[in-house]
């Protein structure tokens, strides 16, 4: 098997596999996570192409459709040397147009394509414990079966057509986006307020105001740690194909828009690059708000 | 003991205080709910003044700032038959700068008041399990304390001023509002792209896009039942008070402001008395969308 790109996602997804007991090889552009992967008995290789050579299963795991297209067609890409049958693995969150054409042409060459964007974070793929919205055909969910079980917690099969996966994995996002705007929107106001925002927490973490994001989130504020666990860019991308696709489907998706606009905000201000908590920075700068471990 | 209002909400904590064993008159502006009190052993009276005359405890369960307002001081108020040392709960959602206002007038008369915003719905008003976000003094709480331990199965203390237990529900409140217009935008663009949104549910209620209210709200569209458990224009008046409450405090709100135009379009296309649920519609509507039980 080859897992292509060892960021923090990719080499907990790694680290599972080989834990299953594959053999795995991997690349990345960079030498990130290369020593710790080797320790755990992978097989770093220079390029794309020399990783999947002769694999069985192919797993994708970059931040966007122009990184999977590179992975699969480039200079080096892994689609030349992939035999008919085996699998290929985009764990990307993708546009769901970009998902479909990129599967014709995977499939054009006999090999299958799994539509597998996946949710959980860096600690749950160190686990073997990812969700996954994935989508494809019979064959395409028999082929890539091996990898799916020792990555996954849970696989939600939704559907036959490459596409579907990412549609769904784009729907959780317009949601997770929100709410992670919504939540610092909402703490910050009440710290306007005059509240205290350890006392927010609690009370509305067990009210109707909560969140999956709300809860997973705001304890960065409290902590005033904004190391990206997931940065501001990642949800300005998201929320971007969320926007994109809307708008090529003529529907109208406005309180996404509204979240978009605090992300880009907030990265436009510099913090791009730092945990996506960081919205809340946002306001609390526009105010001159007082924030926990922030300057008034 | 009264109270004041009938509705689904004040009838529940009716039955919650009788069931404890409390003796309690009630008045409402229309006969609402007046047999199902009276069978329970209530006395329903002609007016709040002459529900309120000798109570210890006034528990105000009613939709707005005017509504209150007229229950305290109108012609037939309370205020002027409750005594000295006596307790007004007042569970309306108010604007913070409201809640002060009134408590100022109430405390004057030498009667507590406390702020109690609540959250949990009619089944657990009628269950005495309600939540209460309450601010007020030492004494406030002390006098309003057998009624709360009837009807509540969280009394979040915030603070000792009254505005206090009101700014937390409105940060409740912007959750909340955010969190069913982005469920209802979800979900129809997922229909718009050809997911199904029993699917949906089922993926993103176990995903990192969940919310407290996406998990409640979106089985109304499912199941295509509009009957209103929480209507629309509870919404148009909820998010209003966060928007009126965010510009008199110089604070942006962008993404309540996007959820509130959206409860507004809602209510503006008739559908004001509906559930809140009903953002769906809209959202269906515009687009030409067909959903469970609706017609496309």
């Amino acid at each position: 098997m080859a897992v292509i790109g060892l960021g923090s996602m990719g080499l907990g997804m790694a680290l599972s596999l080989l834990k299953a007991g594959h053999a795995v090889r991997s690349s990345d552009v960079s030498e990130r996570n290369r020593a710790e992967f080797e320790t755990a008995g992978g097989t770093f290789a220079a390029n794309p192409r020399a990783a999947a050579d002769g694999a069985q299963i192919v797993v994708s795991v970059v931040v966007n459709a122009d990184q999977t297209r590179a992975i699969l067609g480039g200079d080096n890409g892994v689609l030349d040397v992939m035999k008919a049958g085996a699998a290929f693995i985009s764990c990307a969150t993708l546009p769901p147009a970009e998902a479909r054409g990129l599967a014709a042409e995977v499939e054009a060459r006999g090999v299958h394509y799994l539509d597998a964007p996946m949710s959980g974070g860096a600690i749950k793929a160190g686990e073997g414990a990812l969700s996954f919205m994935a989508s494809g055909s019979q064959d395409a969910f028999e082929a890539a079966g091996p990898a799916l079980d020792a990555m996954a917690e849970h696989v939600y099969r939704i559907g036959d057509e490459p596409g579907q996966g990412s549609s769904v994995k784009l729907v959780n996002q317009l949601l997770a986006g929100v709410h992670i705007a919504a939540a610092c929107e909402a703490v910050t106001l009440g710290v306007k307020m005059g509240l205290d925002p350890q006392m927010l927490f609690e009370v509305i973490s067990n009210s109707a105001g909560s969140s999956w994001m709300f809860q997973n989130r705001v304890p960065h504020i409290l902590d005033g740690d904004y190391a990206p666990k997931s940065a501001v860019n990642i949800f300005t991308k998201d929320l971007g194909i969320v926007l994109d696709t809307a708008r090529a489907e003529n529907f109208p998706v406005p309180v996404a828009g509204a979240a978009l606009q605090q992300f880009l905000a907030t990265a436009a201000a510099g913090m791009g690059a730092d945990d996506d908590a960081s919205v809340a920075r946002l306001y609390a700068r526009i105010a001159g708000l007082k924030l926990p471990g922030e300057g008034a």
